[in-house]
């Protein structure tokens, strides 16, 4: 598919939150974080997710453009409803565009580039904005010492336009599929009509995250692994033919099982989770607007994003930038 | 995009809730009730969205069929991580089918239905299933007597597949705006980021839905109308070439304004208010799939799929059969 990444933005919320902060709160050493999670510091964000995202959203639109649909794809919502696409709207300044969310967790951006890219295709509309915009630290569960230490604040957005005719820029493969069996590993049981916040029975844990970082690993690196190979295979393209892999920022582990097991070279692999912590949907745009923002992308090169998302799913997308 | 409804699928919920059952929790009688919101009664569900949408998931796949995608469509999740979509194919006893959620609330259906048409009409999917599955009643507030008499319980689901050569069925034509100006006139405010569950200052009321029922239609009417004016004007039809309105359920009175203000003859407009409320998300599918069930709809009709939802936003999708 013919698409085009024109713009991107990016929201890292000013308040920085240490391992050395953190660490009291679970009862832990900040030698124990970074071991475990890798993850050094996370911001912390003031604002809520929707002006975080508009934050972004405003910057990837650049002055003067109106987009023609705005993808909300983040982990968390502002709210039940409407769903946050509306708020990104209104805290941007427009009014009439249409907007939706599209919700996979952790993979939400990589289903919505691609969902993206086919609506570009198909001619509906022409300049997408997608928007993610997490805010992992407000569903932080102190009791659970890993995933409490793993998440962060941050926000991205990507501008998707239809490449012109005499430019390469092109989806060249997508991927996804979704492991029911995993769905219990990753979860914030509350907030819906399962354990809803007027139910007697729902507690105070039901509404944090909870993970089973070695239950998803487990599974996630063979799968992940089997993802990477077959969209080599259909890209007819090596692990020296891709110029950027973007990860999601899972865990230090996570990151760096694309070099270890994935065989990509290390300079190739973005990893952020040091300073950024795993920032749900948004920790993969994140990475790909700071690439693309340093200069680092140089058009025509091939660049993966992958991971893995809370379902369990997994999703591999290989697009010349 | 030459796309297909290949099957449909309900669940309705056997627990009925008439007008009489509900008056006294709202402090109004049943004729209120029904004359201010049309619904004389609503089905309420004792099993949960995932199971609800499973039930018309595999009757609308039929037997020994598998989709290449699983998109949930609905209003409220079952809780915040992972999706619903998730649970659905963990009811259905499936695996590794991909899977996520698109929402904006009572449109999720029409813009999933544009949006796997836009994902079958590239190649990258060619048997999608799409569920909405929506317990308003969980979200009911009593002490907002309109939008608590208005809610009700349902599922449905729709397989769609790539039309063959000979075949005429197709989407005609999809529009989607979103007026971020009316956010506030219908919300669940709790459940995120905003207001989230360990709130000490989140309300009760912010977990439960509400609805300035009269605020909407004010500017819904206006909106509808000229997107239905648009919708005919871009497929060079008339009223009278459109065999079957679907609206969303919102209301009795928005329903009817299909008729008056629509100038739709009667008898086209399917209305289901009466017998099952607002079911939020599901009620546009459920109006379409009991009337594809009672043999009502033959191929090759024009069916304008139409309506408004939180946002607020309103859409509009004319398919042939």
């Amino acid at each position: 598919m013919k698409v085009k990444i024109t713009g991107v933005g990016l929201y890292l919320p000013p308040k920085i939150e240490t391992a050395e902060d953190i660490a009291p709160k679970i009862g832990k050493t900040a030698e124990w974080i970074v071991e475990k999670c890798g993850v050094k510091e996370r911001r912390v964000s003031l604002i809520d997710v929707d002006k975080m995202g508009a934050i972004a959203g405003k910057e990837a639109l650049g002055s003067n453009n109106i987009p023609d649909l705005i993808i909300n794809a983040s982990g968390v919502p502002k709210q039940t409803i409407p769903d946050t696409s509306t708020f990104y709207q209104k805290a941007m300044g427009f009014e009439g565009v249409p907007s939706f969310s599209i919700h996979c967790t952790c993979l939400s951006f990589v289903t919505a580039f691609n969902t993206a890219s086919a609506l570009i295709s198909t001619n509906i509309y022409k300049k997408i904005l997608i928007i993610s915009s997490d805010r992992g630290t407000r569903g932080r569960n102190f009791n659970e010492p890993e995933s409490a230490s793993l998440l962060g604040d941050g926000a991205a957005a990507v501008l998707l336009e239809p490449s012109k005719k005499d430019e390469k820029s092109e989806l060249l493969f997508y991927d996804m599929k979704t492991w029911p069996s995993g769905a219990h590993l990753t979860e914030v049981r509350g907030g819906g009509t399962n354990k809803h916040p007027q139910d007697l029975d729902t507690t105070y844990a039901d509404n944090l995250f909870t993970m089973d970082g070695p239950g998803v690993y487990k599974i996630a690196r063979k799968q992940v692994y089997k993802m990477v190979m077959k969209s080599l295979k259909y890209t007819r393209l090596f692990q020296r033919d891709i110029d950027w892999v973007i990860p999601h920022q899972a865990s230090g582990k996570a990151v760096e099982a694309y070099v270890s097991i994935g065989r990509f070279s290390k300079e190739k692999v973005i990893s952020t989770i040091s300073s950024f912590g795993n920032c749900v949907a948004a920790s993969l745009p994140m990475a790909l607007a700071i690439t693309i923002k340093e200069n680092k992308i140089k058009r025509g090169q091939n660049i993966m994003l992958i991971g893995t998302g809370a379902g369990l799913s997994a999703a591999c997308a290989i697009l010349k930038y």
